[in-house]
């Protein structure tokens, strides 16, 4: 591409004649000698906000990463404390005590923190981010199976599940287990891929298996696409710590146990859903939709845009009440996925609310009623 | 971590024991060995399904990417063909047409491609991935402020608008054209960082100042932090190709337009959220829920799930009639922000239907009206 040629530019505003006469910060001559001056000096970098005489507000003074063509040329540089132009003046008037909370980038990156306890929602495991859950109560939801599964095999007794990332970690670590105790009393392996029981497990994913003659007093090895992962990244396991302060298990069929414990807990509230396949998966944010409702009604929170739309969703869709839950689980993509693969009364079972009371935490790598 | 022993496994469900007397698919003796020959002669690759016989249904057969520890310990490879155990028994009785269907892996990841149009959302720039948007129409929505400014400038009489990724980028091809076209006259330079003006262009982000008097006739280059980044991603420029068949440009202020258009157009829909952040934007859902609950009313589509989701929560939070969507979108974490940094007049005009019926469409980099 070509060097870009030097043009005449109309004055704008008049805010390149007041450059031309010298009005920068402080009276400083601004400039690009002054730019790199301001730099070596550790003076203000490029990508801050400035406010400045002449102004009506404050502009944005960008540091671009990506340098294009031209990058080094002269007329790409910005003097800093030059002045800016105000847009549309919505400042005037405005007092100093505004001006100084301006002045600092972060407090224009997020609104102040309120005293409320916050509440979030991420609607898949792709999204979920380390700053998301860090120091927060979360609580993992992946209602079509692995959550509903989870707690449908502790309220049926069993020890404690041990989540794994793969069927061969699973089995490697049942394996350990097994060698340590010698013998495979006690021990089950679970879990699925592409919704199916893995080759060789002694069970699969779906609830309606983990009943009180197979699991009761059993530590099982389990595995899933999604949900065993988004305990794990909720914990902190993968992203080398910063996790949640704690997390929580979720299906419907704890829900009401679920969102008491969050409400008598401390802290922010970030409810995690697994997903499918990297999308939003309806039944998930029903869930995090009902959580958030009842939030809503029991105590002051501030709810992020998501938990907000969540809980207007699980109204609009399942009703106040839940009247319309079992068809509107039903008519998401996933439900219909595993209906076609012959797991139809799962999807009935995982849209109950409120079969049991236990409360399922992740703690150290295990999955246990505390 | 320890090599693991060799334990006793007891017999499960016979598994083992039919394993033993060496049926297996085919009456082939599975073991490592097979194994290992399969895949030297191009045999079925682990990670594939099976059906075989004294199995009563599919079982998943793992190809693992992650080998933890003892990865190549002859106890963990899973020996092809050998006998698996049904879940539940749910297949019993299904005809030999439904074993075909479950015999290749596609028809499992996906249900069966529906005849009828799709409706899809992808709710975040970032979730957007090139298999969502690929020879689709896509339609772009960042209410606050970028696609609402572009709707506002084009119906102001603006010529085309160029979007930069960068405001380095946007200064670069500004200058370039103005030394081609020897002078700046007809040119503008358009757009924000952190919501701000960027220093030493002539417009910021606020479609208010994209007045006739301001850009009528003019070629506007233009940046923002997500708008413009969502549009080049949907029309696949960042991606290698393999991007949307159209790209549209929506806002609350032409969504109606828009939603005939989609409507007239053929093949499968896309509505791309730009997203706040990373994040989740309420605004951006509404405003597709509005393209989809019309969508919905007017002909058969199938609906994914955010799709369904984002037409029930327009329904609930800004009514059928759309009398409560200024409410909505105030409340909005987004609209916040810009309330508190002074541009609460333009939630009004971003949150207003249908003032306008152009609908700008982004072909080979530039959004112009057809």
């Amino acid at each position: 591409m070509g060097h870009p040629g030097r043009t005449d530019r109309p004055d704008r505003d008049g805010a390149r004649s007041l450059r031309d006469r010298g009005v920068g910060a402080g009276g400083h001559q601004p400039g690009p000698d002054r730019d790199e001056g301001a730099h070596g000096r550790g003076g203000r970098r490029p990508g801050r906000l400035a406010r400045v005489p002449g102004s009506g507000g404050p502009v944005h003074q960008p540091r671009d990463h990506h340098r294009g063509p031209g990058g080094d040329h002269p007329r790409h540089r910005v003097p800093q404390g030059c002045p800016g132009r105000a847009v549309g003046g919505r400042r005037h008037g405005r007092g100093p005590l505004r001006v100084r909370r301006l002045r600092g980038v972060g407090s224009l990156e997020s609104p102040p923190r309120p005293a409320e306890r916050v509440v979030d929602v991420v609607p898949t495991l792709q999204a979920l981010r380390p700053r998301d859950v860090s120091g927060r109560v979360a609580v993992v939801i992946d209602v079509l199976r692995a959550t509903s599964t989870l707690v449908t095999a502790l309220a049926a007794g069993a020890r404690e599940v041990r989540p794994a990332a793969t069927p061969r970690e699973a089995r490697v670590r049942y394996d350990r287990l097994a060698a340590a105790r010698g013998g495979t009393e006690g021990l089950l392996l679970g879990g699925e891929r592409m919704g199916l029981r893995i080759e060789g497990f002694d069970l699969g994913n779906s609830p309606l298996e983990y009943t009180p003659e197979r699991v009761s007093g059993k530590t099982i090895f389990f595995t899933t696409t999604n949900g065993t992962r988004t305990l794990r990244r909720a914990a902190g396991t993968r992203t080398g710590g910063g996790g949640a302060r704690r997390v929580l298990v979720a299906a419907f069929l704890n829900a009401t146990a679920v969102a008491k414990e969050v409400l008598s807990a401390e802290g922010d509230v970030v409810l995690c859903c697994a997903g499918t396949r990297g999308g939003f998966s309806l039944e998930d944010i029903l869930l995090a939709g009902f959580i958030a409702a009842h939030l809503e009604r029991n105590a002051p929170f501030v709810f992020r845009d998501l938990a907000r739309a969540a809980a207007a969703l699980y109204r609009s869709m399942a009703g106040e009440d839940g009247r319309d839950l079992a068809r509107a689980v039903a008519a998401a993509d996933h439900a219909r996925h595993l209906t076609a693969l012959g797991f139809g009364d799962d999807i009935v079972l995982c849209a109950t609310l409120d079969t049991t009371d236990i409360v399922p935490e992740y703690r150290r790598g295990r999955v246990v009623v505390p």
